[in-house]
């Protein structure tokens, strides 16, 4: 049904405008230099040529069918522009103009709502920042990003889902579609699980929500969904539930309620922006946990500790190694290396060790956690090699490198471009290990 | 009494090497390179040049009276060393070399340590990565840092010491001094506390610590410091504690009773590594909150939100705007903008619209929590002038600026090389004014 929204062969563009500083003009130009490779058509009512395309005084003037429009105009004249559409036979449009419910002007909205049922219009936003399905290289968005990855970013927050987007372009994984839900009033939690559930370019649907309009619904989707989610929402205390109901005028409802919906459809609740960044990433090139064994293996003693109790704390189990496993290790690691668990190879730390350590451990653990505190040249491959052997023994592997010198900026993208996520920090990465258990129960 | 430790007047380095692969080259290389304007004597058995330095054959053959040595023999010759360290006199002597008790070898250390205490000797480590006293461009550790800043950090972990170091390099903000304590046979956490409560360059102490020696020296000291001390501790989990006395033969003793320590001590206790540094700039920057009414002025409503939740569950109040205050601001911000708390100047918000909110709401406030959620140009100017105008009037800022595109990155620079502390996320900065609100009471 959203096929059209996400993946649309021809858009239109309503309010595109040759002035370069107005968004009209920065959302033609993106959805032209990200390469969509579809029909694009500029409305503009005193037509001319907008980025070298013809421009047409009203949708009603375009001699093709639109399959999306993406709306900038100016609040007051988006429901004659909905009519246009609907008489048009457009079935999908983004409203990014603000001005609407969240200002006060929820009459407006509802006007604009009744029209887009009257016609069998989706409608993401109005007052959001548009899509960006880099896979369908459709940026109908800001800033310009084409970057493809697996995570589908939805936020209710224009700005919280631009932070995923940055970091995911920080990272270089990308993600696979960005949506600004902005006042939800058509297109919602609901329908972004259930077209990503679906979508073949998605593998992991990251969520910010400040309400959820129908629970039962939501829990039914999130249930069926066959890719993981990860939420994070706000109003856990009673003054942002309020806040809450001032922004985007949602009902944060009672968060043991949401907690516990959570909890029931399998869906993951991240504390905060970063951790749901963590998860999203962690869970778009990971599989889930569903052992209990936790091996670390670090460069440094002190990290090792701080995932121990972060694992603990979420009930994994760090387990100390026996004499067999210890005998095994022994001729691997330095002399000095202690040979408990974390595997602790000290600052003589080589990437060859991790993996002769890895190996030799194998049978002995579910997942391993490898902590490089230290700027280790190879371990990038070394890691590579790591996640090629546990994947063919269902085991899974979450790799943690600390610092931010120059060795270590390499060696973490060279494994994000492998498809390998890695966390800045041990605590993050054994979070990440607790999710990834949560997920496999 | 560690006078000589960190404010040297000549360094001897003992193990000093021509070979540019041995750490004795590279340590020495880095006190050279980083300017230390006292005098420098590389010692080395072969004697012959060094970097251009005349190399001694034995500290004794030194002409000159010798303030700190630093160690990088092999253990076994470290006995030999000190002894001579004695015989000349030295009262300072850093050992980085490992191989003692970390390695099993408890005997060989408690034998330095009795060499030590026969001379007087103050000793840090062994095994550890050395210290960096950036004020008087004394690095003898690695990497080469010389960048001034004013926050010390000391470490149990070599890699904590050293991850906190990055951050405050990617971020332009810098350290006072880094202190690796590694074995911490003699110079230890209290040792810490005394001295840099009296440093001059130092305005906050950041510690990372496995296990503390003598729990009541330890709060004494920490009740008598002059400077905020923020503390990370693992060891909270049972199988952490028991990793902490495999690590550093630590004893992490019950984790309950170091937390009331901290209490009773006036002591910051950081959850994790980002917090600790997190927690460590924002103490060297701004001063404890004392007042009660925190104002959150934002771009972004969801942003306002995370923020919120964490404020209120860490007992900070955002009071609701009442009429006479929006009336207050109704002009000074978009008309579609939110005018509760959260201050929401929605995505038109511009660097100028923060600063008049600020100035109008100024006297309902205490605290301000400013979060940028967009590109906002000239928001480094306005984030100065609001600080200058909070600080004559002993109110609080904190700073959020979400997302990492490239306009974010410029005045982010420019916060901190003005001295304005900057957080990545409103949850993070949320959770530094909860801080300081602790530090205030």
């Amino acid at each position: 049904m959203l096929e059209k929204m996400f993946y649309p062969e021809s858009v239109a563009v309503i309010g595109a405008s040759a002035d370069s500083r107005k968004l009209g003009h920065t959302v033609l130009k993106n959805i032209i230099d990200g390469g969509f490779k579809g029909r694009i058509y500029p409305i503009n009512p005193k037509s001319g040529e907008i980025l070298g395309l013809n421009a047409y005084q009203s949708i009603l003037n375009v001699p093709d069918e639109i399959d999306l429009a993406v709306i900038i105009v100016p609040a007051k004249f988006v429901p004659g522009v909905m009519e246009d559409l609907g008489r048009k036979g457009v079935r999908a449009a983004i409203i990014i103009t603000g001005g609407f419910r969240e200002a006060g002007n929820e009459e407006l909205e509802n006007q604009v709502l009744e029209i887009a049922k009257k016609y069998g219009i989706r409608v993401v936003g109005p007052n959001c920042q548009g899509i960006n399905n880099t896979h369908h290289q459709l940026c109908a968005s800001w800033p310009l990003i084409t970057l493809k990855g697996r995570i589908a970013i939805a936020s209710q927050s224009g700005t919280v889902a631009a932070a995923l987007a940055d970091w995911s372009q920080d990272d270089g994984i990308g993600f696979s579609t960005f949506v600004s839900l902005g006042n939800k009033s058509d297109v919602d939690e609901v329908d972004i699980i259930e077209f990503f559930s679906e979508d073949e370019n998605t593998a992991v649907i990251a969520l910010y929500v400040e309400g959820v309009r129908d629970g039962r619904r939501f829990m039914d989707a999130a249930k069926m969904c066959r890719k993981p989610i990860v939420i994070s929402k706000p109003g856990v205390t009673e003054r942002g539930a309020k806040a809450v109901e001032s922004h985007t005028k949602s009902m944060a409802g009672r968060d043991a309620v949401f907690e516990a919906a959570c909890k029931q459809s399998g869906i993951i609740r991240a504390e905060n922006l970063e951790e749901l960044y963590d998860f999203a990433k962690a869970f778009a090139y990971l599989r889930p946990f569903k052992g209990e064994r936790v091996l670390i293996v670090t460069s440094s003693g002190g990290a090792g500790i701080l995932a121990i109790d972060v694992l603990e704390s979420n009930g994994l189990r760090v387990f100390e190694a026996d004499e067999e496993l210890k005998a095994k290790l022994r001729d691997l690691v330095p002399a000095h290396a202690i040979l408990d668990n974390p595997i602790d190879l000290t600052g003589d730390a080589t990437a060859e060790m991790y993996l002769n350590v890895v190996k030799a451990a194998f049978d002995y653990a579910d997942a391993f956690l490898l902590i490089f505190g230290d700027p280790i040249e190879g371990a990038a491959d070394t890691v590579i090699e790591t996640v090629k052997m546990a994947d063919a023994a269902e085991k899974t592997v979450v790799v943690a490198f600390l610092g931010g010198a120059e060795v270590e900026k390499e060696e973490v993208a060279k494994m994000h471009s492998h498809g390998i996520p890695v966390f800045p920090t041990p605590e993050r990465a054994a979070r990440v290990l607790a999710a990834l258990k949560r997920w496999g129960h």
